[in-house]
């Protein structure tokens, strides 16, 4: 153990005297428990966007994204080119409203569903901007804007950009079939979201704040039936929520809402019950993503919205809006993956879950 | 700018005047120019392990790889399988090396070239280690050992674990063909390594030390030709390079050993060439993992090793047991990713590239 006397001095010259006593803050000081990091200097979101496709922009949150789309193919001749020119256009405008230039960018943090992320990489490509390229699944806007978070607290970044994307035809011919093929749904399967979302991190100004982040752990409780993905990540859902809430010391109710990423209606209901045995009831004030972008019935998307986008378009559109204007003052935003691919689910394996969460609070 | 002096006392309560003056470590203090960050409290790698295929068994290295399979499918029913096993083996002989277990690791950074990285989710679903999935195509290695030692200097982490894998036949089956088709080869094609390599990042002790990181942006001159990634990959390469030495104001000689990580025997003659119009002549230290993990003509590998399995298993095999004995002093590890798809490709886009830098010291 070391104890620190330090004395810091502004350019005022004005004297301020801190003593910090406890674990030394070289090796793992900001580490909570065994998945949680409490951010030191808490970067915040100083800007973000959300784009989304014409069957979001006709659903219950219609109101709150910044740009819904006519057409989902963005004038482009194939459907992963589209899902890439929305990425670019999310991060684009993000740093416009941001009053920022990308030369200004220290790091791009970005992943997304497709093989080879390639709508990430593709929308890079037109960035001068260092990049990470992230796979998580669909819980990569979560992931994204962790390690975003981390490296902005760590000292080595002004502003960071973090983006996900997904797109309805992009996934459906990817991990399931072509659109022509018109295979039959069934009530637990999940509407990939047609969506991307950016944000810009910066250091200065009175936005939302990320304060926690809770690292998940690859949980796999044998599901592998590919048409039920909620269920699936259920598990790795209440696995990280509960790590959250023991290391941190918090309860549920602490937190406005929680925001889960794409359970959908399913596998919302499993994750509500399944916590209970952990002690932890969040009935109150937990929302999924995936649940709360379509009308289910109306639009028939069967158990909800699924995808990166998701969770992304939702925090970017509609949780992002009411923490800007103060209708609420924390989320606790847990994107949800589904760690599987055809070949694997072919190949027989079960279907591994993820889930990362961040706590992002207005002060 | 701020100014700080401060008094640490340790267990022996023996006194440490520490005196900082310069940019506010709050915003960007590591950060040096664009692209590189310079760690103040540089992690260690502590262990490493590698395991490598018959073929690279075979090659001019073999004396320097920790395994060597005599049976590439490693006794699984797919090749998918058994490359995540490669990878669950190199993870679990790293820690052993390292004489820690699962529960002492803060977080697992991994990714491979299948889709939706499923090599690295099904081995981290074997840990209960906190885990970031990463897509960087055959740049992943040092993708991955950027992102641990950040999350290491950030004070968010004791030990970290970055690893990633390939397979040849796994790589070969989604990229190309499968291999019964017997399709032919051209002389700048390149041959995935089978291999898997995982090192372990801690602070303490006598140990190679990541003392600079930096991260490359997406470049693309036009290539099209999946045949010749090398070529690809080739400005992404000389772009970072030149940024780090930009960066830090060092020279090529400052290292012993330049190592990119599968520009292939076409791909590093151009590199050598190209990045002489920027004022650097990087010859005389210059290896290429993917030139050095075959033997081109004897073993029919054309340019040579690609994958993010070849600087992988050339790093932790061979240039970290120079740096241990201290044949060498430093590396500037610098893995290099095409970021295409297949479908990509199909599409008809060209080929962008990336290419993350780790200057990795023995002091």
């Amino acid at each position: 153990m070391q104890g620190t006397i330090s004395i810091s001095f502004t350019e005022n010259y004005k004297l301020i005297l801190n003593i910090k006593v406890g674990v030394d803050m070289k090796t793992d000081g900001k580490k909570l428990g065994k998945q949680t990091v409490k951010l030191e200097n808490p970067p915040k979101i100083i800007s973000a966007y959300s784009i989304v496709g014409p069957k979001e922009g006709d659903g219950p949150l219609r109101e709150c994204f910044d740009q819904i789309l006519n057409d989902d193919t963005c004038g482009k001749d194939s459907f992963e080119k589209a899902e890439s020119e929305m990425m670019f256009t999310a991060i684009t405008e993000a740093l416009s409203r941001a009053k920022l230039k990308e030369t200004d960018i220290d790091y791009l943090f970005a992943g997304d569903l497709l093989n080879q992320i390639i709508s990430s990489s593709f929308a890079a490509r037109e960035f001068s901007i260092p990049f990470f390229g992230l796979y998580g699944a669909c819980s990569t806007m979560s992931e994204s804007l962790s390690l975003a978070s981390i490296i902005m607290d760590a000292g080595c970044a002004k502003y960071v950009v973090a983006a996900t994307s997904s797109h309805f035809s992009s996934a459906e011919r990817q991990f399931r079939f072509p659109l022509e093929y018109g295979s039959q749904r069934c009530g637990t399967c999940q509407w990939t979201v047609t969506g991307s979302g950016a944000m810009v991190l910066g250091h200065e100004g009175n936005f939302p704040e990320v304060t926690y982040i809770t690292t998940g752990k690859v949980k796999d409780y044998g599901q592998k039936d590919p048409n039920n993905m909620g269920a699936a990540m259920v598990p790795a859902a209440v696995d990280t929520l509960v790590s959250h809430f023991k290391d941190t010391g918090r309860k549920p109710s602490d937190y406005d809402i929680i925001a889960t990423g794409d359970l959908g209606k399913v596998g919302k209901e499993l994750a509500d019950k399944l916590i209970q045995e952990y002690g932890y009831d969040i009935r109150a004030n937990h929302m999924d993503c995936g649940e709360a972008i379509f009308n289910g019935q109306l639009q028939k998307t069967d158990a909800g919205g699924s995808g990166c986008g998701c969770s992304a378009v939702v925090f970017t559109g509609y949780l992002y809006k009411k923490l800007m204007r103060k209708e609420i003052k924390s989320v606790l935003l847990v994107s949800t993956g589904a760690l599987m691919s055809p070949t694997s689910s072919l190949q027989g394996e079960t279907i591994p879950g993820i889930a990362h969460a961040v706590a992002i609070e207005m002060k």
